[in-house]
């Protein structure tokens, strides 16, 4: 703690610290990444990214052209089927990894994929890093409005409300928030997909409604909600058009 | 009619029609472009982008240095008190001027601050020309996650539920969205910030809320929704953070 707290009040003080940048880089394709992103990833000395326990790391993958082979790099390995507590101590040993190289002195860049304050990992170590360092965070291109675009239909319009709902929310609270007349992303669709097509039909919405996978991807994939296929990836996302009744307004 | 008919029966039959980009330019720093956007403005014969009816496009400010000498501008000037009805009617005209391009085998190519297809203006012309051309559209950073990442807050984590709600929606309306436990934006904050910011606090929710405007510009001004200025410009947003009660799950 008292390490902690030196670093609390040495910010802002001109301490040599290193700044921990949070970068968003977009749903997959990486000419969708932002010039800032690439820019950073490209010049940065330390990054840091999610990845699965074997195999690469689709983040890092979105920015692999950018990163520079004298670049640091810090997988954070995450196993799929980690239960909440061990996952909290990977991220204690990656924010430890990570501090490490800011008391240094160093910048350190995480990359992540979309934007790293919407369902980001990024959190993660934001939570534990940001009362003793300096953070800046580089918003990015969402996986949300890549669907939109992909399905070339409209997210939200005029005064619509627009309602970002995580597939793994159970059917109770989903009722309730998808009211008659906004739109709705639900997003984290994978194995749910049965159950919220089941829900959604049971609500008067599916016929309006489009499912997409991998967007900006190679294996991009657009349809109606009701020709999706059985099986959808964890990154898939269902978009429910609202009504716009205040088009008027 | 006939014209429409003979354009449609084309499409995809090797015609040679150009095609029309709605490209988001994100929030307004310009190293917020994807690269996409900068690569498709910079090599555009034609560009589109809304303005005010007199003096600079936001849009294309966040665009100009791409933009080049030989480049058509094609400015959609909209008064700023015009009713709906000219404004239809603006659009009219524009996509009829667009639409000419097209014809002649030109690309068109709409700049559109933020993301085309969140509570873009691109949708007007895109209703009037979707049916007759080849579309794609390239998204953006929107001003929701540049606003949750100038202030330093997570827009959404886990399993929470964002709801995106512009203020110019009446409280009844935005009452009965705001939820006890979801993440809230609201957007188009302007003259609206007082019955807002009062409608919040009956809800209890003023303490957490953030008030951004200018997000990622040099007037960029963060605060607690308490300590905003009396008068908020038209791009200002409020953020109520969520409050994750299912982050175990």
């Amino acid at each position: 703690m008292l390490a902690e707290t030196d670093d609390r009040n040495t910010v802002g003080a001109g301490n040599l610290n290193g700044t921990l940048y949070g970068v968003g880089v977009g749903p997959g394709d990486p000419e969708l990444m932002t010039i800032r992103a690439e820019r950073l990833i490209r010049n940065a000395g330390v990054i840091a990214y999610p990845a699965p326990e074997n195999g690469e790391s689709f983040a890092r993958s979105i920015a692999a052209t950018s990163i520079q082979p004298a670049t640091v790099e810090i997988p954070i390995r995450i196993p799929i089927q980690a239960s909440r507590f061990p996952v909290q101590e990977i991220y204690d040993a990656a924010s430890n990894r990570v501090s490490a190289h800011l008391l240094g002195g160093d910048d350190v860049v995480v990359i992540c994929q979309g934007d790293p304050f919407f369902y980001g990992s990024f959190m993660y170590l934001f939570e534990r890093l940001k009362d003793r360092f300096r953070v800046r965070v580089v918003p990015g291109v969402t996986s949300m409005t890549a669907c939109a675009a992909a399905a070339l239909h409209p997210l939200c319009a005029r005064n619509e409300s627009l309602t970002v709902l995580p597939a793994t929310l159970e059917n109770g609270v989903l009722e309730e928030r998808i009211v008659a007349d906004g739109a709705f992303a639900i997003v984290k669709v994978g194995r749910h997909l049965e159950r919220i097509r089941k829900l959604l039909r049971s609500l008067g919405r599916e016929s309006e409604s489009l499912f997409i996978a991998h967007a900006t991807l190679s294996g991009q994939f657009v349809s109606a909600l009701a020709d999706a296929p059985e099986s959808a990836p964890y990154f898939s996302m269902i978009l429910v058009p609202g009504t716009d009744p205040y088009a008027a307004s």
